[in-house]
């Protein structure tokens, strides 16, 4: 068990909620390094600990992940799959965990230097992938997610020590305001809430579908909300949305006709890798949280044709 | 029970389900009659079933009806009544109906000439309260509606014979895109949609907490949606939605910290009274479908100085 000395960023220790301050850098890059992108996205991303880089991706790319998302939707053999998310109450696939590895055409767009430079840049650091995952919110039946910080979840059930990851999120779909797009609270990633209870054996099991534990209070949420408005992130397919391991997010359901794809990358710094988790109990699975074969991405120049060839089962 | 000859706009009767035009106007208005507000928003009326009037309601004004709908929601003997519904899930108030019966200030708010002047000029005739309620949508447990006509359920529940009546509903609280707020569908109002199945028995006691009769299919809510992108309705409180009687309309949950209550005003002109309903079943309570006692509402152009007077039980 890891030493609670040693822990920072304590979560599910006692019975009660706290608010403390973000210990870590947002923006790590030295300032001689190139960014990939202009100065005032930088300064967006540090400030509110999310950025918008709308049509990141060409129309025909888009549609060819699209492609890619229906076929792995439709292989019946996936479903069965400890890696593929199922509702609770419809049965329908919510999430596909490790996508790289059921797809070449993602495993090629993780590797993408438009989203690699931006980790490496904005981490300072090379950056391996720490989780993948496809969130199929379908029309009519795409279920919320509750507000939560990943890396609170990183942090006590994956051993991840600091605040030196983020995610992209890939809309494969057009994200509206009507059919569940994600909500972040701006400013909120420089504030840990350090959740009360405990963690259950296993959680991961059930929390993937509807999370208990790890869950901020309704007085956390509003106080970090206090002056903050928060933002709804709609933007056409294509467009990559980028934010800090720790600022809030959430979404509402989708009733509407209108299905809402995200393809999501975690890139975690090389000097950030996993140690024992911090809840003391045994690690979750590698497809959810990678530590074993780390291995650093080599950002790739891959153009539109890269992506035109014709997905192949691996 | 009402011969389905004199109905048309039949529903509930087969085991599939019609999408059939509108037999009714829209704007009913006859040319000479002065309209209450520009000719560009009776067109929008027309042509998308709904119209938003934004600040038609004083801040001062707004406060006072804020305040009165706290004190609703604080007033815990209204909790036991029939008129007032409990989300399934938390016990939470999720409407009250006859809001007028419970509030003077709400009372003289249904007579507000700023609201019946319109529905009389759009009716084209004098107008009664079919149906009022105040929706609270509270921060973090605030739930779904998902999409119906509210003439479909008048009419097959309630015997509300043609189109001929319209919802005001007036925002107490801002409407974001975050906050779960009504979204509708453009030009829906000009097709029925003629539900497969039947009515059980006292539906309205389960329907108006969750509806499962009375649903439009995902096929039809495609079919409606085609080429009209849903609109979401967001602005100030204060502002007030008119929508036809048949606009289809929904909202996602509330997931933000963010309350949206709103006010609902049903107006139905006085030659569109209530018969038996087309279900062949027993009426709905008075509370839900007024058919008893029913007189035109005179119009009153109360002034900021009218409603803040402070509120007193009746």
């Amino acid at each position: 068990m890891t030493s609670s000395a040693n822990d920072c960023y304590r979560s599910r220790f006692d019975a009660v909620e706290r608010i403390v301050p973000r210990q870590d850098p947002v923006v790590y890059a030295s300032r001689p390094a190139r960014p990939p992108m202009s100065e005032p996205r930088i300064l967006d991303y540090g400030d509110n600990g999310f950025v918008l880089l709308e049509n990141l991706f060409s129309a025909r790319e888009v549609a060819c992940f699209q492609e890619e998302a229906q076929r792995l939707w439709d292989d019946a053999e996936l479903g069965d799959r400890e890696e593929a998310i199922i509702e609770p109450d419809s049965r329908t696939l919510r999430s596909l965990f490790d996508v790289p590895r059921f797809s070449p055409v993602f495993d090629r767009l993780a590797r993408d230097a438009r989203l690699v430079e931006w980790a490496r840049y904005l981490l300072d650091d090379e950056v391996y992938l720490h989780q993948s995952r496809l969130n199929y919110k379908p029309g009519f039946e795409g279920r919320e997610f509750y507000w939560h910080s990943d890396f609170e979840t990183w942090h006590v059930e994956d051993g991840m020590p600091r605040m030196r990851a983020l995610s992209i999120s890939i809309a494969l779909d057009t994200n509206r305001a009507s059919n569940g797009p994600v909500m972040l609270v701006p400013g909120s990633h420089y504030h840990f809430i350090s959740c009360a209870g405990e963690t259950p054996e296993e959680h991961y099991k059930k929390s993937l579908r509807r999370q208990e534990y790890g869950v901020p209070s309704q007085a956390g949420l509003k106080q970090l909300t206090q002056g903050n408005e928060i933002a709804v992130i709609t933007g056409g397919a294509g467009s990559a949305l980028l934010f800090d391991c720790n600022t809030m997010h959430g979404s509402a359901g989708n009733i509407t006709p209108y299905s809402r794809t995200n393809l999501f990358f975690v890139y975690n710094a090389m000097n950030n890798q996993l140690q024992a988790p911090f809840s003391g109990q045994k690690p979750r699975p590698e497809y959810i949280a990678r530590r074993a074969d780390i291995t650093a991405l080599q950002p790739v120049s891959y153009r539109e044709e890269d992506y035109l060839v014709r997905a192949q089962y691996l």
